[in-house]
């Protein structure tokens, strides 16, 4: 598969995180030339944090790790992902194979499978061949010596790049690590659609804490990011805090705008790995009544596929953004909206910008990274969201791959 | 423009509709080969009812019209559209041309003013160069001789057929005549969507009555159809009775279930001329908590992306449906979920059903009308919706034309 336009130059450099072990080893259940299952074993006294899909149809996996949350515990813990078959949608099959693959992981590293967590991506509907899995936990749990790029790799189904952000800060004179790993892009082929990140630090900070911090964090990244409006059966972020530093963080600004950084950074990826994407958008919504409002409008636009369809052929059509405006369900009034494309001023007043020029717009439009921002001129609510145009590659891939 | 491979094979025979008059007539606002304006004059005594698209942000025409609608009149009535520009996002400009266009009509056809109704449907932001529309009015009043399908074609834009639909009815012994045209063609390159369906009928009934049957009929047809889920800022249905029949029918069962029969039927043509669609689908949803969560997972199927790119590629990918179901926001239990595609029953329970096969379902989505079913097996909420597939055509109109 080809690299997409819009990845980075190289997988950056992500630390090792004290307290935080990773392997990973090939099952060959769907990719027979890569590993594709990712063990990470966490220090006793490491807590966990977890954001789930809110899908009504979620995951054996997810019902189970949400489950396990719930009830805290300082016995160290483990993650164990596979890529290739997603054991959603397998009845009672699916939580039949959860509940063999944490006993397998328990047994091979003495962690109790209360404090095991799964997710699986890939195919939905085939019962997961677990014993493919199982089979090399032991081999798994005796060598746990991979980096991040490597751990970035194994949970990768369709994704064109690995994704790997990290953060160092200084915390009361303390440095802190966090390193995280991400994949997604847009609905995998042939089946669903997957987000899954996970983030561990070196900082020290309880479970309810570094929950708070988390979901605050998912909503201003990953719930900022859409591709194609489509929510997955699987969608995971972890955020693992092995407190090997001694440091604490509760309360620290520093480590919550170093942990939405972070998120922030795959969130961006994934988009930027958007199935067929040629284009990475910033919408900005200001000036709404109130910032969920702003987001409405945000979400609107960024799903529109009038305005995806638009910004791929490179076409300032700045009336599909006032559609998308007006359906949003966002209080809004036409004789108040401004729009720009970057420093463009587009439209205001409710009508076209008397600066305004087709040409600049069109030139602008040819940018690889674009801005839209929006001013409903009505309040003081804000909202940034991230997405990707929308292209016949999205379509070959998604419908397509059978021909 | 080739003709939509879902289009009928014909424009249907049409009949006139006593106390009804039409004229067309060539603006050359944008389209220089074929008339653009259409002019439809009704009887003192008519009734008008309307529904109007939601959008914050709908034209100046869409508010005329509302507004002239809360104080009904018996009149007469007189109805003016013209396509290939919107008079949209076009400040105080947009209500000056509306008001020019209803005088000159006014004055063209001896009708007051606020019963004069308009709608625009075309490109956005410019202003309507509304002489080009009025110099014609007098000529065109005074040949009041068009029939229904030059009506709808004189009202296309980017829509690939004409839509017309029919009903004969008797009440009471009394023959009934309803008949009605639309355009609509998801949205309409390269500017705005617009929806538009004008029905008239013989019969005789009150303006509240029709309104109600109105709003209930276009809540059955209309608005249970989707292309791309964007909003138009003008879309407009106005349904006029001339009472010429003589023949009351509010309260008639018969007349209101013909009314949402040609309701339906026009939606569906739009449908079938979506953007780039190959393929017509009914997304029914049963078994729903009420008939408002139907709806939810009935849209959400319908304008689901990995949906409509699967149907577009021929693959009986069930798994989309559940993802759509499980991000509706409805109440759903995976393990009661079934899914099927016409008579073959593709989930049942939570899992694959046993007695399916792929290429069962393979060979199923070759056909060019679908039906999906789903049963979310929680209560007895349904829900039907019509949508189409989204095809490298979609993106062909939206994306290149500039190219």
């Amino acid at each position: 598969m080809t690299t997409s336009p819009l990845a980075p130059a190289c997988f950056p450099n992500v630390p090792d995180v004290p307290g935080v072990q990773l392997s990973t080893a090939r099952s060959g259940i769907k990719y027979q030339d890569r590993d594709d299952v990712l063990l990470a074993v966490l220090v006793p006294g490491t807590t966990v944090a977890g954001v789930f899909t809110k899908s009504a149809t979620c995951s054996a996996a997810v019902l189970d790790c949400r489950a396990k949350l719930s009830s805290p515990s300082d016995q160290g813990a483990a993650i164990l992902v596979n890529a290739g078959n997603a054991n959603a949608f397998t009845g009672n099959a699916g939580q039949a194979a959860v509940d063999a693959v944490c006993q397998a992981t328990s047994t091979a590293t003495h962690i109790p499978t209360n404090r095991i967590f799964t997710a699986s991506t890939g195919v939905i509907g085939e019962v997961l061949p677990h014993n493919r899995i199982t089979a090399h936990l032991n081999a798994m749990s005796n060598q746990m010596d991979a980096g991040f790029q490597a751990a970035a790799d194994a949970i990768r189904t369709t994704d064109t790049f690995a994704k790997g952000a990290t953060a160092k800060i200084v915390v009361d004179g303390t440095p802190i690590t966090i390193s995280g790993i991400a994949k997604g892009s847009g609905m995998i082929a042939p089946d669903m659609a997957t987000m899954l990140a996970y983030v561990f630090t070196d900082a020290q900070i309880d479970q309810a804490s570094l929950q708070a911090l988390t979901v605050d964090a998912c909503n201003r990244s990953f719930n900022a990011i859409t591709v194609d409006s489509d929510t997955s059966t699987s969608d995971t972020l972890m955020v693992c805090a092995t407190g090997i530093s001694g440091q604490p963080v509760a309360g620290s600004d520093t480590f919550a705008d170093a942990l939405v950084a972070v998120l922030t950074d795959l969130a961006h990826q994934i988009v930027r790995d958007g199935e067929g994407a040629t284009k990475f958008v910033e919408v900005q919504v200001k000036g709404a009544q109130s910032d969920a409002d702003a987001r409405k409008v945000a979400l609107s636009i960024a799903n529109s596929p009038l305005v995806k369809t638009a910004i791929a052929g490179e076409d300032p059509n700045w009336g599909r953004i006032v559609m998308a405006v007006g359906k949003s369900g966002a209080a809004a009034d036409r004789d108040r909206l401004a729009i720009a494309f970057g420093d463009i001023q587009v439209a205001s007043n409710g009508w076209i910008d008397p600066t305004y020029s087709e040409d600049q717009g069109a030139a602008y439009m040819k940018n690889q990274d674009l801005v839209i921002q929006t001013d409903l001129g009505l309040g003081s609510g804000t909202s940034t969201v991230w997405t990707c145009d929308l292209t016949h590659g999205y379509i070959t891939i998604n419908a397509d791959y059978r021909s």
